[in-house]
C-alpha cells in the first residue's frame, strides 16, 4: 500500500528517547508500526545537547545538536520532546505547536506548568499535543480520562505516581527497613536520585496530580499550590501499625471534588485498606485509582518509570498523532470547567491516624481525649502499648476536618504528659466492590 | 456555538439502554457531552421487543418495536445496539453498517461469533464499530489495545473477566464458604443465573477471551475452539491448601503466544500468587492483565457488569463514534496477523497443582512420585495431611506440558492406591514488579 510518509523529530536521547528510536527501527514491528499509523515514519534527527556522546541504538548521522533548528524544519510532522526540564522543552513545544507540527512530550514538569497554554497553542495551529508517558510512565490513563471517560463525572483520582516513594514504602512495609535504610537501598538499586528530594517531598507527584486534575476534572489551576507532605518522618512503628490494623502506607497523589466545584489537589502518605486495590501495588510499579459517578471505581497499573516502558506509551502517543495526521484531524484539547476552584485544605475532611508517645502516667489518656474531644475530632479506634516510663497511644479518628486535627495536634504536643506526635497519616476510607 | 447534530437510536432498553439513556438525557451533563460529542446527540428512538412494557428513564413516545425499521432509517448516524443475543443483533449491526452508519454494541456474543466480519463491514462502508462494553464492562481496556498499545508487541492477556466466578470464587476463599452454597448465595445477590452453566463453565470467559485474541493479538480465529475448564468441581480443601501456599484461586481468561506465531486461548481456573495484582480482584470486580514485550505489565479493573457501569462504556463509544463522524473519519478496523495459528493446548506448558485423595499405606507415595516421574512431570513441592486411613497429597509441579500431565492424571487414575484426583489446577507464575 503507497502510505503517507511523515517525518518525526525527536528531541533528548535518554533512556526513553533511546527506547523509542530503538522500537522505531525495529524491523520486527515495521508493518504493525505502519499498520498503527497509517504512514511510514521517518526519524529526520535526534537532538541532544552533546553529539559526541555515545548513545547506543541512536545512528550517528541522526545526532545534531541544533535543536530548535531540528524543530523549526518545515518537513517535519512530529516532534517528540523527551530531554525534560522546562526552559529548552517550552521553547521546543512552542516552535513546533506554532507552525502546526504536532508534539507528543513526556514531560511532566513541562506539562504540569504549562499545559494548558500549550493546549490551547495546538488548538489554535490545528496540531496534537499528547503527554501520556507525562503520568504513570507506561500506564495509558491519560487517553482513557479523555476519550474513554469523556462522558463521566469523575468524583476522585487517588494515584500511586511516584514509583521511587513506593518502593521505599514497600521495602519498609514488606521487610521491615526502617525509612533510611529503605531509601538508601532504593538510591542503590537506581530507583532513587542520590538527591532525593523531588520524589520523597511530594514534588513529582504534585506535578502529576496538576496534570491529571486538569484532565480528569478539568481545571486549569496552574500554579495554584498543591498541598504537599512527603513520607521521610514515617517511622517503623507506624508501618506496623497500619499492617496490624489491616492497612498498608502508600504515598499518594489525590484529586478530589469537594461540593459541586470545590476541588482538593494533595499528595500525602495515607493508610490504604489491604483489600482495597491500591494495596496490591508493589515496589516501584504506579496506579490510578478513578472513581467515576457512573462507572464506579476503575483502576490502572503499570511500570511509572523506565526507558522501554515509558517508550510504549511514547509510541502509543506517536501513532496517534500520526493517524490524526494523515487524515487532517487533531484530539480535542481538554476542555475547563471555570466553576472550578480550589478549596481550603483545612476545610477537607478525612480520617486520620494519629500516633502520640507520652509519659505512662495516670490520667493521661484521659487528657488526650480531651484535646481531641474539644476540636471536634471523634475517635474511631484508640491502640496502648507501653515502653518502660513511655507509652504510645495510636488513634483512628472518625472523619474530621483537618483543620480541627490540626489544631488538635497543636494542643497536644504543648501538653506535658505528651513527649511528641509521631504521625498523623490519613487513611483512605472503604472498598471498592 | 453551532455544532452539527447527531442522531442516534438504541436498540434494547434494559438496564444497560435505560442507563444510557438517562445518562444522555440527564441536563447537569448535557454540556459536558455536546463538547465530547462535538456535536448535540438526539436520541430518536429506543427499539424495544415489547412497548407495552414500564421503562424508567426511557420516554414512552421514543419507544418501538420496529427495531429493524428504527436502524435502517437514512438520518440515524449512529446505532447503539444493546439488545443481546445474536440473530437479531447481527441483522441491526449489518443494516446499520452496511449503510455506513456507525455501531456501538456491548453484545459479547455478536462480537466474539461476527466481530471480525463486523469490522471488514464497517471498514468497507466508512462506518465505526465500536463495543467496549463487550469485555469488562466499565473498564475501558478495548481502546487501550487498540490505540494506547498499537505499536506494543503483546505477549500475555490474563483476564478476570467473569464477575459471577469471581465472587463465588472469592466467597470461598474469603468465608470459607462450599461452592454450592456460594453459588446459591451469588445467585440470591443477583450476580448468577438461576441457570449459572454460562458462567460457571466458561462459555462467557470464552466469548470474552476470544474478543481480546482479536485485539490484543490480532488473530482472526474465530469459531476455533477456546479450551475451558469451568470452575464447579473447586473444593474448599483446594481453596484453602492455595491459601496456606500463597495463592487464591481465580477464574482466568488467558491468551497467551506460544513461539513467534502460536497462539493458546483458554478459560480455567488458576492459582494466582497473593502478591500478584490479580489476587486483590474481589468480588464481581472485573481485571485485565497485559503483558508487553516493552510496556511490561499493565492492568486495568474496573466493574465487569452493572447496568450504569457498563454504559459509560457505551458511552465512551458512543462520544467517540460521534467525534468521528463530524471529522468525517472512522476508527482503523482491527489487523489480522494471518500467520497466527491455535497452538494445541496439550503442547503448553504450565505450573500444576495437584491434588490426591489416597490410601494412607506405605509404598504409596513412591508409587504416586513414580508415575509423575515416568511422564516428565517434576515436582516443586508436595504437602501430605492424614484423615483416618486416608492421605490428601498436595503437589505443585514445575512447568509441565499440559498433555503430560493429563496423561499423568489418567495413570495415577488407574492406580488402586489413588482413591480419587480431586484437582489440577494451573498455576500462574511470578510476580510483575
Amino acid at each position: 500500500m503507497d502510505r503517507p510518509h511523515l517525518r518525526v523529530a525527536v528531541v533528548g536521547a535518554g533512556f526513553v528517547g533511546r527506547a523509542l528510536v530503538e522500537m522505531l527501527s525495529d524491523p520486527e514491528r515495521q508493518i504493525a508500526l505502519d499498520d498503527a499509523a497509517t504512514a511510514t515514519l521517518e526519524i529526520v534527527g535526534v537532538g541532544v545537547r552533546d553529539v559526541e556522546r555515545s548513545r547506543p541504538g541512536v545512528p550517528r548521522h541522526l545526532l545534531t545538536d541544533k535543536v530548535l533548528d531540528l524543530v523549526s524544519r518545515d518537513d517535519v510532522d512530529i516532534v517528540v520532546e523527551l530531554m525534560g526540564g522546562v526552559d529548552l522543552a517550552k521553547s521546543v513545544a512552542e516552535i513546533a505547536l506554532g507552525r502546526g507540527a504536532s508534539l507528543v512530550t513526556a514531560n511532566k514538569a513541562l506539562m504540569a506548568l504549562c499545559g494548558t497554554e500549550l493546549a490551547r497553542l495546538a488548538n489554535d495551529h490545528g496540531a496534537d499535543l499528547m503527554y501520556e508517558a507525562s503520568v504513570g510512565g507506561a500506564i495509558p490513563i491519560i487517553r482513557a480520562l479523555r476519550s474513554s471517560l469523556a462522558g463521566e463525572r469523575i468524583s476522585r483520582v487517588i494515584g500511586i505516581v511516584n514509583g521511587t516513594t513506593n518502593f521505599v514504602l514497600s521495602e519498609m512495609s514488606e521487610r521491615g527497613l526502617d525509612y533510611d535504610t529503605a531509601l538508601s537501598q532504593a538510591q542503590a538499586l537506581g530507583y532513587a536520585e542520590a538527591d532525593p528530594r523531588a520524589d520523597v517531598e511530594g514534588f513529582d507527584a504534585a506535578a502529576k496530580v496538576q496534570i491529571l486534575a486538569s484532565l480528569a476534572i478539568g481545571t486549569a489551576l496552574e500554579g495554584q499550590e498543591i498541598s504537599r507532605e512527603g513520607i521521610s518522618s514515617l517511622r517503623v512503628v507506624d508501618v506496623e501499625f497500619a499492617r496490624r490494623a489491616g492497612y498498608v502506607i502508600k504515598a499518594l497523589g489525590v484529586i478530589e471534588r469537594v461540593g459541586e466545584h470545590g476541588l482538593s489537589r494533595r499528595t500525602h502518605p495515607a493508610l490504604v485498606p489491604l483489600d482495597h486495590p491500591l494495596a496490591s501495588v508493589h515496589g516501584a510499579m504506579n496506579a490510578v485509582f478513578v472513581e467515576g459517578d457512573k462507572s464506579g471505581p476503575l483502576m490502572w497499573l503499570g511500570r511509572g518509570a523506565g526507558g522501554e516502558a515509558t517508550a510504549t506509551a511514547v509510541l502509543g502517543d506517536l501513532l496517534h498523532a500520526a493517524r490524526n495526521r494523515v487524515a487532517g484531524r487533531h484530539d480535542l484539547p481538554f476542555t475547563v470547567d471555570d466553576r472550578l476552584y480550589p478549596v481550603d485544605e483545612g476545610d477537607v475532611s478525612s480520617v486520620f491516624y494519629i500516633s502520640l508517645d507520652v509519659l505512662d502516667e495516670p490520667g493521661v489518656l484521659a487528657e488526650v481525649a480531651g484535646v481531641f474531644s474539644r476540636h471536634d475530632v471523634s475517635i474511631q479506634s484508640m491502640e496502648q502499648s507501653g515502653f518502660a516510663h513511655e507509652a504510645r497511644l495510636s488513634f483512628v479518628t472518625h472523619l474530621a476536618r483537618t483543620r480541627d486535627v490540626t489544631a488538635t495536634l497543636a494542643d497536644l504536643n504543648d501538653l506535658t504528659s505528651v513527649d511528641r506526635v509521631g504521625a498523623c497519616i490519613r487513611v483512605v476510607d472503604g472498598g471498592t466492590a
